[in-house]
């Protein structure tokens, strides 16, 4: 059995996008990693398509030894033997909650006693699909943001059963592959990412609906104000230091200010089809749909920049200090 | 009188930080930029000060040419010498009612006619201290976010009698000095960074203060996830390029999520005292108030780096378009 410092074994069931990613973040960080997928060749696929990605990488500096990650990662050709010699495992099968049931149960019979079984959903709470496990206490959700590779945060939610050890021994993998482990002491549908995200855009379809600003100008308020800071400090953090005297000083000063701009922020109506209809519009005037994927390949480029900017400032402070 | 493409001569008026770093913003980009303060002491301090922030900056590329940036600015003995030669006025007094009507009487008295007066208020609307001037059309509120030579965005709120004109040409000043221009078309409190800002803290309070999340792991949640994507791109666009078509696409998939959450996250009362002396419990046990000095240093070191950094990534972008 592994110990706490020592990198697990990890088996990642399920080969599209989000396996592929996990298998990057696992193997570059040292783990022994094992792919299977239903489909056979989907999960031989996935090898060249993880082969890519870490090549990619390592041209922003993200993975320092292509070769040595791929040599760790296997493919195996049953779930039994995937699992066989895990310490962790991480599942990223479709967001049907029979599919869950049916992996994790599967999960539940073939890895070793003392394995994690993670399941990466965003949408079904690890209470729906493993209430009737044996190894009940051992399962949880492990959320990451797509793709993980890139972006580090990871939602660690459990259900009421699952044991502090398995909360614990998660958070400590995810911090010794260079995630962020976020840990969701209750269940809460959308966990705490997409709840603050909610919030933020609710308030963005409002603004435009209501005509105080055009889409563009609200992306231009994140991309060049508020998300600035927010891409290195959180927003308690950002607050605390906003004050002469910290975060109390910030809400003596400005808490009846977004109090009285809560009782304005308190709709809970579906997005308006119009409103999206019209931001749709905006959006594609901004950006055809044909070049979405496009696009989609600049933000990865500067997901990835950021993240080898990132490294340095944080090594840069490490030197001054 | 300057054109749209020229670059406007401005005053500043009010030499605190925010004066500061607008003079910072306007005499790097090239305007010729004069300095105003009640306190004449003050205006001549801040010219040091300046300077200071100018060599910091440079030392990260983010001011080309010191010198020949600090051979623009002048500091003016009288209001009336200051806004003479104006075409662009920014009024960074304190935020009082009466300080904002007295000064704008004044301005709007010994400022050419042809210039904009512009105030960086972030509490008061233009309609407040305007509507009785003889040039009430040529005021507005350009909102800067602190400091404005590192965070580029700025809120322009005018009222309801402030011209189209005058609006789309402190835009195009603002564009011209490498700001980032933001147009608020109605009166708001809050205008609309705080407003995205409060949506989400206020959910952030609600999370930490039900026992969901603690407040280093709301704050990891940001700063190592949603805060990656938006600080290069909006909410619009982030969720634009997170469903295979585009936003309507998002909005079918995950806009009844959204409903969902919105229905917990409709309360309007104030910041509970309790709840502010928890976070502030957890965040002094992060950051001694001892610190705090320090780490907004370390702040806008980040700040500063981030810029450089944004301003690489898009040279690369172009290099490769």
């Amino acid at each position: 059995m592994m110990n706490a410092t020592s990198l697990p074994a990890v088996s990642i069931i399920g080969t599209g996008l989000i396996g592929q990613a996990w298998a990057v973040v696992f193997a570059r960080a040292g783990c022994q990693t094992t792919l299977w997928d239903g489909n056979a060749q989907a999960a031989q696929a996935a090898l060249a398509l993880v082969r890519q990605q870490m090549e990619t990488l390592a041209s922003y500096g993200l993975v320092d030894d292509v070769p040595g990650a791929m040599a760790r990662i296997q493919v195996a050709d049953s779930l039994e033997s995937a699992v066989a010699g895990a310490d962790y495992v991480q599942e990223n099968l479709p967001e049907v909650l029979d599919i869950k049931l049916d992996i994790f149960a599967r999960l539940n019979a073939a890895a070793p006693l003392h394995a994690i079984l993670a399941s990466s959903t965003s949408g079904i709470p690890a209470s729906a699909f493993t209430e009737n496990l044996s190894g009940r206490e051992r399962c949880l959700v492990a959320h990451p943001v797509n793709p993980p590779s890139l972006i580090p945060v990871v939602e660690l939610s459990g259900a009421s059963w699952t044991s502090a050890q398995t909360l614990a021994r998660t958070r400590d993998i995810m911090n010794a592959v260079k995630q962020k482990p976020v840990t969701v002491m209750k269940e809460i549908n959308g966990f705490i990412l997409n709840r603050l995200q909610g919030a933020l855009l609710r308030e963005a379809f409002r603004l435009v609906e209501q005509g105080y600003v055009s889409v563009e100008d609200l992306d231009t308020t994140v991309s060049d104000g508020l998300g600035l800071r927010w891409s290195f400090m959180g927003p308690f953090e950002t607050i605390d230091l906003n004050a002469p005297a910290g975060i109390s000083d910030y809400a003596s000063r400005y808490g009846p200010l977004y109090q009285e701009l809560a009782k304005t922020q308190v709709d809970t109506a579906p997005w308006p089809k119009a409103l999206i209809d019209d931001i749709t519009q905006a959006r594609r005037a901004a950006l055809p749909a044909s070049d979405l994927a496009t696009r989609r390949s600049w933000r990865d480029q500067r997901l990835m920049a950021l993240a080898a900017h990132k490294r340095q400032a944080a090594d840069d402070q490490t030197e001054t200090s």
